[in-house]
């Protein structure tokens, strides 16, 4: 039985945990929970549904209306909080942005395995991860389809004998369309062809910033160097990465594009299960797979991602920071799309690099990409 | 160092064999040479480079020619002599059809390590194979480009854990053209879009029964059902076989269509080492993978394959037999192309099942389908 802190339990991979968690009883149980929105009746519900020990509300007023609904419910003051119940064997990261990295640090510190849907937290705070995972029992396993697709293309196989790494990308929307991206529009942002997500990530995957902060995560996750990882375009989105080896053999993971498949094997240690979702890839509805190049010019925060993450952890961090504000300057209407790796760039030729110490120092950087964050007109 | 006997030296795979050796003689040496074939400065060049122990020669007037140039070379009776060397570690066995039995039962016997590119023994001989590999040393790994995608998908995988696997087939020449198969010429029939193969098993891909040959070669090897394996036309041949896992996963393997990468990673028993070849697979030449059902009706041979696998060893022997004279009939021009599938259909309705003991029982099932094999005008 895998006892299971859930952080951002109302969100898109929020919500698919808790499906795979309803369908199997037996196999998982929810002991914490953590919200970072603020629809009270969909908290109250899954509260209601999965009866944890303890939750944790961002929103003060829907915790001070929940509070009087559930009196046997531990009300946690912070989301780390969460975590820390020695019961807990398994912590669902799956809130966005840097949110993730202190209960990601305190989860690994006290030996419980992460299954981490957020690749902001790796790419801010992998070499404070790494360290961690060193010292303690504490394991990470990356909830994403792609580094779940790496990791079942590595099994058991020796890492010296990967020649590439070719990380797929559906492309978002407009990797083929001949449009102006001064002028696109949310709504036109938000249709992703393949996957159904969240805003902040289907926006990045229209910029092909997410394949970038990929980029990042493989090379953290697995320590491939970053000449060896390639981005190909592959809009069917039906294999989800491959490994090149030495020898001149490829191998590729294939599967539907449903997050419970990803979440499931990350949640099982690898070790395959029953398909809970029992959805399986059919050859006769995807019967053509293709691969593209990316244009790197026309989408540049890929090079940005790459460069960044060459020049060192500090660059990462100011990465995530600064693409968080540049995407939400841009849901809220405030800049164009095509300012997102504009903003990002100014930004990182700005920043002064220095060894990440500890969790402070990404705050601070955090701060830092605020304060100068400007939009020119 | 691998010491290899090599039993079919003049063929495709044989001289692909010795491409490998050639280029890393410090990894592979030639021990023994077999040669099927009658032409004389070929197999002479081929002994003189490679200078081995000991050769088998199945031409009388060539092995007699040959004994005066090579005075200090053993020149044996017969082609399961070949195998029995002392220092003989791997046996690469390239000859066709029923010929690999023999050998690769002497060589499991004798403890060495079987790479077999002649997946008639195993359709022919599994069970008797099987039960070898149980009480020797011995190994056999096919050095087809299907089972060894296979095997690699498969890499300390638990095989209850398998769904369904996935067989791809070029299709041949005809899977998606419309031609009159009672009209269609061997010329045709002998031009494989992706692989350059000998004729038997070019002619075999276009009637999918090498497929079929496939199909029952995994079952023997893997001891997956029937029912989980699935052929899919691929035209590209791009991905060589894939395993869907009961998760939903499924593992493919790619590689450019190059023999000698295949018999490399078999050769190596499967540890990954340098592509001698230097031929990597290239996603900007072939940049579409398609997918497609076999038309059944239309090519029949893979249903005979299907229903003569299900029924049992001694018929595999009979369809093994009966494809290999059927193909030569059409090749000598004796009957059209149509009439491969209804003469092995034939001979397998007329044939009385039994449990094969022995090499004998397989011979004389060779006899019967000779003695049986009528062509109908």
């Amino acid at each position: 039985m895998k006892k299971i802190a859930l952080l951002g339990a109302s969100g898109s991979i929020g919500s698919q945990t808790l499906d795979l968690v309803r369908s199997n009883p037996e196999k998982y149980q929810i002991e914490t929970l953590a919200f970072k929105g603020s629809n009270f009746n969909l908290i109250k519900n899954i509260i209601s549904e999965f009866n944890p020990k303890a939750v944790y509300i961002k929103d003060f007023k829907v915790k001070e209306e929940l509070i009087l609904f559930f009196p046997k419910i531990e009300f946690l003051e912070n989301l780390k909080d969460c975590v820390l119940f020695n019961e807990i064997s398994h912590v669902v990261v799956a809130v966005t942005g840097n949110f993730g990295l202190e209960p990601t640090i305190k989860a690994l510190e006290n030996n419980k395995t992460v299954v981490l849907a957020n690749k902001e937290t790796i790419i801010s705070g992998g070499c404070l991860i790494k360290d961690i995972l060193k010292r303690t029992k504490g394991k990470i396993i990356s909830a994403d389809s792609e580094p779940i697709a790496i990791q079942q293309c590595l099994k058991n196989e020796n890492l010296e004998k990967i020649r590439n790494v070719y990380l797929t990308a559906s492309g978002g929307p407009f990797w083929n369309k001949n449009i102006d991206f001064e002028k696109v529009k949310l709504e036109e942002v938000l249709c992703h062809p393949t996957w159904s997500m969240g805003k902040k990530i289907t926006i990045d995957c229209a910029t092909l910033m997410n394949k970038g902060f990929e980029v990042i995560e493989i090379e953290q996750l697995f320590d491939i160097n970053y000449e060896q990882i390639k981005v190909l375009i592959h809009p069917q989105s039906a294999i989800h990465s491959m490994v090149e080896f030495i020898d001149g053999n490829i191998l590729s993971q294939i599967a539907v594009n449903d997050m419970r498949i990803v979440l499931q094997y990350a949640l099982n240690g690898t070790e395959r299960k029953e398909n809970l979702s029992n959805k399986f890839f059919d050859f006769s509805l995807i019967n053509k797979f293709e691969f593209f190049e990316v244009d790197k010019k026309r989408f540049r925060c890929l090079d940005l991602a790459y460069d960044a993450g060459k020049k060192g952890q500090s660059y990462t961090a100011v990465l995530v920071s600064a693409d968080e504000l540049a995407v939400k300057a841009f849901i809220d209407g405030r800049i164009s799309f095509i300012k997102i790796p504009e903003i990002i760039e100014t930004l990182l030729e700005k920043h002064s690099p220095f060894n990440i110490r500890d969790i402070e120092d990404i705050k601070n950087i955090e701060k830092w990409v605020k304060k100068e964050f400007v939009i020119k007109p």
